[in-house]
This record gives C-alpha cells, sequence and structure tokens, in this order.
C-alpha cells in the first residue's frame, strides 16, 4: 500500500524526515508499534496516544502520517492480508490436486499463525472501515480483494474441480469465521476460568484451529454435492 | 432471563417503582429504549448516556436497574435469541424431513428478519462480555446456548440423518457469519456508494440473503460427505 503523506512541518522531533525513505520510516515505526501494542493489549484497547506514546512523538506529529487510528489498524490490516496469501503460497503452492484435506489444514494454520489478522477481522467493517476517508477505504479493499482472490486461485490449483467463484465464497467464509471465532476463543482470563469450570457452559470453550479446519472441511466437501440447489 | 435487582433509592423519579412489577417496568423501558436506538442509529452508536435521555431518567438511576451499558445490551441479545430460536420453530416444525434447502431458507431468514441481532452478535464477544461481572455472562451464555441447542434440535428433525453435534456446528457457524456478513452487507452510506459506482470493488457488495442462504447449503451438504475426513 503506498500512502500520500502529507508534507513534514517544521516540529522539532520530525525536522529529519524530509526525504521519501525518511518518511517511510517514521510510517513503518508507527506501524511496528501499533503492531505491538495490538499484539500485547488487543486491538479494541489501543488508542492513538497509546501508539504516539510507544513511538516516543506527539500525537500531532502521528497524525501528519495517518489520518485517524483506525487508519492506522487498515494499513496494518492490509499488510497482513498480504503475509496471510505468501503463507497460502507457501503452503499449497505444489500440493497435491485434489486434497481437500491439506487445504483445510494450510488454510487453519494460515489464520492461527496470524493472531493480529484474526482480531483486526471483526473491526475492519465494524469500526476500521467507519473512521477513515472514503479512498483509504478503497486503497484498503483493493489490497484484500485481491489477496483473498490471489488466495482462491491458490486454492483452485490444488482443487480444479471447484470453480474460482467457489473457492473466493470458501475463502471468503474462512476469512469471517477466523474473525469472529478467534475472539469466542480468546475471552479475558476471568470468562476462560468460568467456561471451563462451569459444566453447563462447556459448549462456550471453542477450540479454535480444529474448529476452523473441521469447517472447512465441511465447506470444501459441501461446494460440488450443493450445485444442484439454486 | 431474571436480574436481582439493586434496591430502588430515593430519587425522586424511581419513588414509585418499589414493588416488583413496576421495576420491572423500569426494565422494560430502559431495553426498549436501547432496542429502539440501536435500530435506528447501530448498536455501536449508543451510549449509556443515549439510553437514560431516551428513557427519560438519569444515568445514575438507570445504573440501579443495569451493571453497565454493556449489560443492557447482552440482554437484549438474550431476548433476541429466544425470539430468534422461535422463528426457526415457526418455520421448521413440522417441515418435511430431508429438506435442506427449506432449512437454508428459513435459517437464512430468521437472521435477515432480525437486523438488531446481527448487529449484536459480533458485539458481543468483542465488547459487551467483556464490560460485565462474570455472573452477567453466565447467564447470557445460559441463554445463547439454550437458544443454539433448541435450534440444533429443530434442524436434526427435519434433517434426522445428521447427528446432534453436526446440528450444533452448523447453526453455530452460521450464528458467527451472520453476524460477520450483516456489518459487511450494511456499510455506511458512503462507502455503499463507492462499493457500488467502482468496479474494482464490486466484490466488496455483499448481498446479504443469498450470501447466507447459499452458505447453509454448502454447509449442510458437506456434513455427511466430509465425515470420513478426521
Amino acid at each position: 500500500m503506498c500512502y500520500k503523506l502529507a508534507p513534514v512541518g517544521t516540529d522539532a522531533a520530525f525536522q529529519r524526515a524530509r526525504r521519501p525513505e525518511q518518511k517511510q520510516q517514521r510510517q513503518d515505526a508507527i506501524l511496528d508499534a501499533a503492531r505491538q501494542l495490538a499484539l500485547r493489549d488487543g486491538v479494541r484497547n489501543v488508542s492513538l496516544t497509546d501508539i504516539a506514546e510507544e513511538v516516543g512523538i506527539h500525537k500531532s506529529a502521528l497524525l501528519r502520517y495517518f489520518e485517524t487510528r483506525e487508519q492506522i489498524f487498515l494499513e496494518l490490516t492490509a499488510q497482513s492480508w498480504l503475509g496471510w496469501a505468501q503463507a497460502l503460497h507457501a503452503g499449497l503452492d505444489g500440493g497435491s490436486p485434489g486434497s481437500a484435506d491439506l487445504v483445510a489444514d494450510v488454510v487453519a494454520r494460515s489464520f492461527a499463525d496470524r493472531p493480529l489478522l484474526c482480531d483486526l477481522i471483526p473491526h475492519t467493517a465494524l469500526n476500521h472501515e467507519r473512521h477513515v476517508s472514503t479512498s483509504a477505504v478503497r486503497r484498503y479493499k483493493l489490497t484484500s480483494l485481491r489477496a483473498i482472490s490471489d488466495a482462491a486461485d491458490v486454492v483452485r490449483r490444488v482443487l480444479p474441480d471447484l470453480t474460482g467463484d467457489e473457492c473466493r465464497e470458501f475463502i471468503s467464509t474462512m476469512a469471517n469465521l477466523a474473525g469472529s471465532l478467534w475472539q469466542i476463543a480468546n475471552p479475558p482470563p476471568a470468562l476462560a476460568r468460568l467456561y471451563t469450570s462451569d459444566p453447563d457452559l462447556a459448549l462456550a470453550c471453542v477450540d479454535f484451529v480444529p474448529r476452523l479446519r473441521r469447517t472447512a472441511v465441511v465447506l470444501l466437501a459441501g461446494m460440488v454435492p450443493s450445485r444442484s440447489s439454486a
């Protein structure tokens, strides 16, 4: 993603960030700080002030690089989608044709290995896309839709009996489920203790990878047989 | 759901709410106000102050009836699950055995007819369960898990070839997807215009009912064939 940066002003802390590569360094430092805080505290708990403090700059200086807190997280989400698509390539390029179980394994693991992406997904439509400019949403959408298309193509090379639309449908559904299941599978400690200690609440405990993998297997098994149902 | 209310104090506005039925009326008025505001403005945009103003009481008086804003929404979610399970009974009790398409229709419609439930679902694990007491979460979970079990039983009576676990898995997955898809299918007006006007973003447009129904059909078609995959 390429963001057009606002011109850097005369603020002492940022005087040296005049060349494009220096601006890029600032931007990367902000994204790194947001990533670390979100992984430690959860996306919901990270404010713009937290990020500015972590980078060691003033909030007003940070806002020369990003429109809002939400744009920082949208950019992190876009970057995460690209890394996620690469992981699907790594796990599936060269996979034996026809192995739906391999696809289910790799797709489930691609989300399990990316807790930040899983945490970011439900916040995207709910919050982040609602607090940035339309052009920032457009850039984000182009990246995420391309990653989904890329992932669907990877799946289709392993499962050539499926259509392109079916592979995209599979990947989109898995992404939405990964986002919602991850929140349910990672409750705060007090609730985790409640769910494991109270037999009436046993079904509230969700084991992320097996559940996601199982749904992938069911979806892939259902694609061809369901074609007759309009 | 039965909430143990804090004793009503001497606040003028609430002096008359001493009898249990009066307290229940107050509580219902608060829930009604929250429901109307959430349907109009979206759950994310409704604060405790908004609800208190809508009821015409002071925020401190409102907090005698509910722990937090989030407990009000958790109670609305519990009520919505009960109504949703009743809708599945109404649509499927007496349905011809074996009609997976009927199940997919009724389940997709049960969510489409309940925009408030769909809006509440992603907020539940993300926010609401995190800002109430453990006992409030327990009460909520017992209600929602019972509604899911009830719905799974209804589905199983129409599709007796499926196991109880498979029906529960189907219903839970549909509920999670309904929550995430609903947010994506209902963007703010500026984004809705962007997605429909820009051909590169056509895939960002999600049509809620057909998408949910289609996923239901695929999941149901995949349950039996996927049994051989561990």
